[in-house]
């Protein structure tokens, strides 16, 4: 039986902030990082993974997935959902290292992307891209990844069970499907805080003009200058092109109120983490004051309780899962589940170091093998160091292609991974 | 001006697991630890402070607080609720180390541990425990400390200033009466859930002996356990004694009402985590169905944006801060503002390592300065290494003595250090 051997941590940071790639209201100047881990096993491919981060705590984070090796190694490498779910159900039940969150922050982040490089050995030794692996799986297989402590108020494993029953039938049609068509994108690149008025018009022409049927916009900065430019891309852009916005955490329940309502005339589509990614009620008040304007948020929101009751308040009508955020595959499987449960489509936050790469699998096994549904659904994408992965995310016309390489496709180049090893690769000891 | 001029960090392990202290439904073996720093100084005392954690991980959380210190090394040493409101603004405020949280888990928690040290440092060169330091302060000094983002849709820095004006003509009344009485304990001690039947009698015996008016007792294991042990502690302490119970996060909600309501006969006067931390929502709905059994939680709840909407929610009855889990006293003043406004009695969390020796100084300020009440409020004690401090808790009579020390009490003596660190001190070494 093929075993874990081994579990090794890097530290890569990415000098985004010199050209502030990335920047945003609550993010002026950030370092795009990942705590990358490779799981070593003594027969076959090996497996990657990775948290990210925006620079400092970086190493904070490698130390969280370093801690895990002795949960880790000496184990059997995970071949199936018995396998997965078992890993990852020992990672969060650990009880002392639970303390640590319970599910949340660094531990949680680091649970993961110890758990998604679990995923991508099992998908390499399966020689399937996640997604198609994932998909493979039946309904019963899928349920028993999940860990359905705290959903059962809303979301029961039978309700699970249904819904995962109920989406079986059409699967193949749909992997055909995405295998011709790919997934729809949304593009986030015109729109950071940094950028000029000039860059902000010629950028989102752009994007229109390479088919993408929206583009988003950072917002919270000074309010004049959130009108001016939204207006310039209004404009530009023409009233049928989506446009959503992005404040990052930055406001208060009325602020966000009040902001947005100046932002209105020009039909933003979402607005994106308005406040708190903790504040659910919070959520629910700017959601009911600024309706029809969807509330979207994700990205930063810890684990599948919070998810759940933002449903349960109505809080989003957009949920925005981060394939790196919470505890892997298998939590993420959980909030596509609620998701579907409620009704609310999924459209994942990515960018940063390997998002893309990352949860075009979860969104494609969202319309296989979940909800069933692509419409009103987009992933984000940013162009934004793909070149540094052995299977990078691909958008055409305004989609993602569908991966077709075995994994998770979270694999840098190892040439990256001298290059940018922080502190003392020569992108950092060379400035 | 004296500066910090360096900042230590220790991994302290204490092998609690050994004797089942501390075990309960979710962590059966726990290793009661901190992540302990010393912040020195080039002038004057150094200070103390640590995060609490269970054992492994307390490396992770080491390496978060040392990953702080190019953020406090060279700063002067503050002195002032100016010099305090500036660093913890500088430390949560940092942008890419909150992308670890924000304001959760191990970044937050580090936050916390470096932020009460430079209260400790700032209370001893006024040769002043930190209760009576803060206490000095002017609600306008006070309210600078406090960090509103995120706080004003449930309370404003006005009415934050209201309330603590109206507590202001009293403050020396209640500072003499603290000092004379004390304030009230409760106790945790009898109610481990690794103990056995006659040693949970004995104990609870002996803790009414010893003047505890309320006692908690661990639930959450199975069920027909709890209902035992229950009626034997109703037995041995009379109808007058509380007992509050403790499930530790343990069930769903559907499980914690129907489990409570087989414990009710037996008059609990609080449940305290019967859910996941995060679930706002949740604990609504439990205390809704069990009322009027009183719903507690906090010791796991990470930041004032959850507190706030717990009782937004009315979803406790009682709050229960806790000394280390958050960050640092700037945000235990805002939670304590939070209760304030809201009418809900703060009994804070306490026991493990050093939150006894800490946690008594926040009651203390909450009584002087702002709730100025301490009707139906208690501070939870554990008779567990206290030993090891500098500045210990005490109990008499089940009230605890008002610290007179200088400083925050979380020094712990050199010996401690030295024997109890992890992995290499002599208590792991000769095992």
């Amino acid at each position: 039986m093929p075993k874990i051997v081994g579990l090794e941590v890097h530290d890569i940071r990415f000098p985004t902030s010199r050209e502030l790639d990335g920047s945003d209201a609550m993010n002026p100047d950030p370092d795009y990082s990942a705590a990358y881990v490779e799981l070593r096993t003594d027969d076959g491919p090996d497996g990657y993974g990775l948290a990210f981060t925006i620079g400092r705590g970086n190493d904070v984070q490698a130390a969280a997935i370093r801690a895990l090796a002795p949960l880790v190694v000496g184990r059997a490498v995970p071949e199936d959902a018995q396998g997965l779910g078992a890993l990852s159900a020992e990672l969060v039940g650990d009880s002392q290292f639970r303390w640590l969150g319970p599910e949340k922050g660094v531990a949680h982040m680091a649970i993961g992307a110890v758990v998604n490089a679990a995923w991508d050995l099992a998908a390499r030794r399966a020689e399937l891209p996640v997604w198609r692996f994932a998909a493979g799986m039946t309904p019963e297989e899928l349920v028993s990844l999940v860990d359905f402590r705290y959903l059962s108020d809303a979301l029961t494993e039978q309700e699970a069970l249904d819904i995962l029953r109920e989406a079986e039938p059409g699967r193949a049609e749909r992997i055909a499907k995405l295998e011709a068509e790919g997934y729809r994108a949304y593009s986030t690149s015109p729109g950071w805080l940094g950028y000029s008025d000039a860059k902000l018009v010629r950028l989102a022409r752009q994007a229109v003009a390479d088919g993408f049927g929206m583009i988003k916009l950072k917002v919270g900065g000074r309010l004049e200058d959130d009108v001016r430019r939204m207006k310039l891309v209004r404009e530009t852009v023409g009233p049928e092109v989506g446009i959503a916005v992005d404040a990052n955490q930055r406001w208060d329940v009325a602020t966000a109120v009040s902001w947005m309502t100046e932002l209105a005339p020009f039909d933003p589509y979402w607005i994106e983490e308005p406040t708190s990614p903790d504040d659910v009620l919070g959520h629910a008040a700017i959601a009911k004051a600024l309706a029809p304007i969807r509330v979207a948020t994700g990205e930063h929101v810890q684990n599948r309780v919070v998810f759940k009751q933002l449903l349960q308040a109505d809080a989003i009508k957009v949920l925005q899962l981060d394939a790196a955020r919470v505890g892997g595959v298998n939590e993420n499987l959980a909030i596509l589940l609620l998701a579907a449960k409620f009704g609310v489509p999924v459209c994942p936050h990515a960018g940063g170091v390997g998002l893309c790469e990352l949860v075009r699998h979860l969104s494609l096994l969202d319309f296989v093998a979940v909800s069933g549904n692509d419409e009103d659904r987009a992933i984000e994408w940013v162009d934004h160091l793909h070149e540094h992965f052995t299977d990078p995310a691909v958008v055409r016309d305004g989609r993602y292609l569908a991966p077709v390489a075995p994994g998770f496709s979270a694999r840098m180049h190892d040439a990256t991974l001298r290059r940018f090893r922080f502190p003392d690769g020569p992108e950092w000891t060379d400035r």
